[in-house]
């Protein structure tokens, strides 16, 4: 089958495709989503080598479970041992056995196929397109910092990033009740939040109404973020940090500690709140796909998405191909 | 009167004595003790520039409330507004408007007088040594993380760093009902941890029982630390941070984000919970002060803090001085 390899290099390849092992499912990839931890991975992120790609929709061709055949599916991307102690606390994402679907020692969805236990499988609305449910991924980790603490109706939240990542958390606090103001750098990126009735504010730009949070959510995707996150944040407030990336953070500790700050890490979140914000257009994602390259066109889709100004870049693989090409 | 002044340069000065304002009270300096932001503030920390100290003890010596006069005292370091919301929340703590003695923008300890509000004052129960209430700033801020977190009876928790604070939070811990590991570097500051019951061991040591922890206080002093409690904790786990310097510090968010880490700054606290800490002998004190220098030696002092292995370096004024130089 062919796949987008990274071994220091990104390239199409000729590659065996893979056998599932008990308890997998055979899965025929449809549409990936590029994310910017892929980015990230080809400057040395996470030190993967392999086929990339952890966002997808796509359609289970073989499973020991006849119920699975020909359904439509996106996958949760952390395979976990299901019995340790974390897996058994229902934090399965943190398990230390675990591999990460085309980020750690697991072959990812930029192919034509990929195998994932059957228990990692949503199936996806027959009313809900591809280019819909291929955002599973990302809005679930969006939605993962409302399980991580509660957030009070009517809590002012600022968003620090306006790129795809901001966007689906913007949406997402505000779904849930927050008061919230993105921040970023692109005019184009803002009037998108506005069109969607967000307040959207240049970063560093007078005429917030206020400068200061009890949270803010970095997702800027760069080193950078943190420290002006932290300037943002109110005493006792909370950062949130969703992006990931190489480098090492450099950041002013005195801020954190004078003012008794919470910085929260937050990664993977829960795939079936994800397609229900998706499914019932609560968070919006259409308008953030840019373009759709066919998987072949790989290295030129990475290409575009360093040159452009662009949101979300997807690749289609086999029957999506044709449509979307 | 005599006053240790930092203008760049720390110097023995004679000052003008301080005149309070109306709701102050004049206080006379017995003891004072130095701490770790003392010596950051001589390599740039906050900026600040005067008499430097936030560690005493002394007695009321002026007062228009008269139950004050005479009363031995220890004093919380931020002086508020009291009227802004904050402060009406009970963080007065955090208050825009606030000074902080000895590290923003008001005279510290280090001399004979100093003037503090009144509300700011808790008086030192008669049986209480002086060597005894001076720890009441210091044991407030590492009685602060209780304040912050609850922490269930049973928790593992390391402290790292098994300087003066690391040993007054592995103790305060420990009355809170953790499981105490205190990692530091120092043989003897180790042992003096064991000689109270903890759990000690050198950083890196192989022969810890466990490697991670729900809970890691940094407590180190050195933007090194940061990096190093985050390879202790474990994924969902906590670090707190009580380090205060002057330099950035350079962290690995890629740990943070993916194991889904918090990181709870936390600085002053209640010296009222403190008082009670150090007087019912639950956080030992005594054992920590390595050496008194009368005010007049105070650059001595500090000199005998950077050559020598010590902990808490305390300076006598006043009528402490006869009995403590």
């Amino acid at each position: 089958m062919k796949a987008l390899w990274f071994d220091g290099t990104l390239a199409l390849r000729e590659v065996e495709a893979p056998r599932p092992v008990p308890g997998e499912a055979l899965v025929r990839v449809r549409l990936a989503g590029i994310c910017g931890t892929d980015r990230e991975i080809l400057k040395g992120y996470s030190g993967f080598r392999g086929i990339l790609g952890h966002e997808f929709v796509g359609e289970v061709v073989e499973s020991a479970e006849k119920k699975w055949l020909g359904k439509r599916v996106v996958g949760e991307i952390n395979v976990v041992c299901g019995d340790c102690d974390w897996c058994r606390r229902g934090l399965g994402r943190h398990c230390p056995q675990r591999t990460v679907v085309g980020i750690v020692n697991r072959p990812g969805a930029f192919a034509e196929f990929l195998a994932l236990p059957v228990r990692n499988l949503h199936a996806v609305p027959a009313t809900m397109p591809d280019e819909v449910a291929v955002f599973a991924e990302p809005v679930a980790a969006a939605a993962e910092i409302l399980e991580q603490f509660p957030l009070a109706a009517g809590t002012r939240a600022a968003v620090l990033g306006d790129g795809r990542l901001g966007l689906l958390v913007a949406q997402v606090l505000r779904r849930a009740g927050a008061c919230v103001t993105l921040l970023g750098k692109h005019g184009w990126k803002l009037d998108l939040a506005r069109s969607w009735g967000l307040e959207a504010a240049r970063v560093g730009e007078e005429a917030l109404p206020r400068t200061s949070f009890p949270v803010v959510v970095e997702a800027t995707g760069s080193p950078a973020g943190l420290d002006e996150a932290l300037r943002l944040v109110e005493p006792r407030g909370t950062v949130v940090m969703k992006s990931t990336f190489r480098q090492p953070a450099v950041f002013d500790t005195a801020k954190l500690v004078v003012d008794e700050v919470k910085i929260v890490g937050s990664r993977c979140g829960n795939f079936g709140v994800a397609l229900d914000l998706v499914g019932s257009g609560q968070v919006r994602v259409a308008a953030l796909v840019s373009k759709v390259f066919p998987l072949e066109a790989g290295l030129e889709a990475f290409d575009y998405m360093e040159r452009t100004h662009c949101l979300k870049v997807l690749l289609a693989v086999g029957a999506q191909k044709a449509a979307s090409g």
